[in-house]
């Protein structure tokens, strides 16, 4: 069988993630791997989740591992819609669709939108997952340029005119440069919004791992306000997940949109895996329905993380060359390091490599020509003494890098 | 926001699974279903399953609840790879993808191979899963017609000299009409598999659930047989799934193909959702690599499904009027039954609702304008006692149909 003759047009347009199989390369021990965007596994309530499969399985077994709505569990939606619901804005558990991950989210998004042809706006960088997700949809991706306060909103309006079918965003602490889009922006990009109306959508895996400065509402919330609505009935279609609170083993994550888009989606998702695991919304309704735990749970996970942030960020100004630059996260899992321009991230990690340190080169999540120079790292994944070890090495690495002739 | 004129041009091709829609009016407790593909929640090995969920928690809580691999838990593709192994053919690890459900199985190799306006051989009725995933893709669907043997080979060859891009089938237990497709047409089949190389879906979520009749192996094995092959290395692209002999509510399943398919259908799940949840991919491990074990439940399943489908055919023969056929399958979930033509199943259920008894009318199985005459019965999710009522009613309903003047 010659099956490259017979794969689909569209096939051409794909490639395997270059972080996950760069992740493959570093599950050796002696790796210290800033590359993946994991959460800490020691971090994860294992006796928590051992008490509510016991009780799910004790109290509603048959029910738990039966099929079931593509909706997702009622009691989950409402208990997402109740925790999302925020200053005036009011979500209804009509409003949400569980799904398997924020990924599937992104995914489906892609499905029930995307024609050929069609412009798209993302910041750049960008979420390299959603790019592997609607690369196949051969698309015209519209580049808003962004900083150290997230995009640049005075950029978008001229882009936003250019008739585009949807904008994808991660506002808050984003993937890969962990910036945020402050206030003022997002002041901005709402009342953009309500005069394109363009959907936009907000990927917010990260938003409640805050370490510093000052919470900022949902572009969700602002956009809804900024039409003085009360509920969700604007352009906003936003994304969360348990898998960066709770984990990411169980695949559950959520939705929240404009009924008619979530009827869109129902009928998506069902023709793609028909529900999310049962037993997995279950298990983390249990969970999560004790607010108090979850709340104190989300709390020693800030403070570990923000520990951790603080000492790669020290580590990195101790140790890494004066020529280098990189974020400086008020959130999330990841920072960006910009290298000078006569240097390349993938022949940099084959020397980090060699001295057992890895991280993602982040040409991969820029549009067009560009990043060849950057990579991110992961600090939410390690424990402090290899933290403190890996970046050692890695400043060793960059400055041998920055000495080469250009 | 007009929402509807923001979506893509495919979605006008969606629409939502008739059967999903009629499950949740059937909810009701005092409604008699023979609607759903359910399995019976009672047999569940829920205490098998908690066992199990408090090792994996014990023994490697942080890697099952931690991301992990697309191509799935090496063990478990191991163990899938070993109990598929039969006769000489020889599966690798290297040819299984785990996935989310077989029907993500099904939606991604759409993704993969079909482009606008392919043609797709299908058997005429086929399920309607696979059709609410693939329709989106503006396909030519040909149709084979199908009598109680199976699909009728004899009438294939024509179909594959129209150079389709693929052809999907369930030969075992079929889904709606619960027939087999024989011995003698699998080895028909497999012969102008080789000679035409196109690429043959074998689902197969029902197999091991047979209760009479001989064994027959699958089209994957006679297809390899055929060219004198051990190895996983033709046209046939197989799935199965735990839903139907474990639990459908940790939805696990596998695709078995070529490694050329398999990158790619890897590639695609990347972007779909990541991975299958680590977590149930260690459950389901836990329970299914105690052979005895799997072996005893199934035999159990076996057993009591034998017993539903045969009261379900006895009542029928009792209580349903004579106009009415049906079909005697050797094992899975259905059958299907045939009314005269001057009835529409869809009219006879809301006779049947009125009478709080259910079915799913099969005209959405069917290609073209077929089928409105028929409905598919599930004998394995109801009690004895249930059945028996059920059934009962089902006939007055239709005895009273068939006396209405046509």
């Amino acid at each position: 069988m010659n099956w490259d003759s017979l794969f689909a047009e569209r096939t051409k347009q794909m490639k395997r993630s270059t972080v996950r199989e760069i992740l493959k390369l570093t599950s050796k021990p002696e790796v210290i791997s800033f590359a993946g965007g994991l959460p800490a596994p020691e971090l994860f309530p294992i006796e928590r989740i051992r008490d509510a499969t016991d009780t799910v399985l004790q109290e509603r077994g048959q029910e738990a591992m039966q099929y079931s709505t593509t909706e997702g569990m009622p009691e989950l939606r409402e208990l997402i819609a109740r925790r999302l619901s925020a200053g005036s804005l009011k979500i209804s558990p009509n409003n949400i669709l569980i799904t398997s991950g924020s990924q599937q989210a992104i995914d489906m998004i892609a499905r029930i939108f995307l024609d050929e042809g069609d412009s798209v706006i993302v910041e750049n960088p960008t979420y390299v997952g959603m790019m592997t997700s609607w690369r196949p949809f051969y698309l015209n991706f519209l580049a808003v340029p962004t900083d150290n306060d997230g995009l640049i909103v005075d950029e978008l309006e001229p882009l936003l005119a250019q008739n585009p079918k949807i904008m994808y965003s991660i506002p808050t602490f984003q993937n890969p440069m962990g910036t945020t889009l402050t206030r003022e922006r997002r002041t901005k990009l709402a009342q953009l919004l309500t005069k394109y109306n363009v959907p936009f959508v907000e990927d917010n895996p990260y938003g409640e791992l805050r370490y510093s400065g000052d919470p900022v509402p949902s572009v969700l919330e602002m956009e809804a306000a900024a039409r003085g609505s009360t509920t969700v009935d604007g352009s906003v279609i936003y994304t969360g997940t348990f898998s960066k609170v709770l984990t990411p083993g169980l695949r559950i994550a959520w939705v929240v949109a404009h009924e008619a888009v979530i009827d869109k989606l129902v009928q998506v998702k069902q023709a793609t895996d028909l529900h999310t695991s049962t037993f997995n919304q279950f298990v983390s309704y249990e969970v999560a329905r004790d607010d108090e735990f979850l709340a104190e749970h989300v709390k020693m996970l800030r403070n570990v993380y923000r520990q951790r942030r603080d000492l790669m960020l020290q580590t990195m100004e101790e140790n890494f060359p004066q020529e280098v630059t990189w974020t400086k996260p008020e959130g999330g899992l990841f920072l960006m390091v910009t290298m000078p321009e006569h240097l390349n991230a993938r022949d940099v990690l084959k020397e980090a490599l060699a001295q057992n340190v890895a991280f993602v080169p982040c040409d991969d999540f820029f549009i067009g020509d560009a990043g060849h120079n950057t990579f991110r790292l992961n600090f939410s994944n390690s424990r402090p003494e290899r933290i403190v070890e890996g970046i050692q090495r890695l400043g060793a690495v960059l400055k041998d890098a920055v000495l080469q002739p250009s």
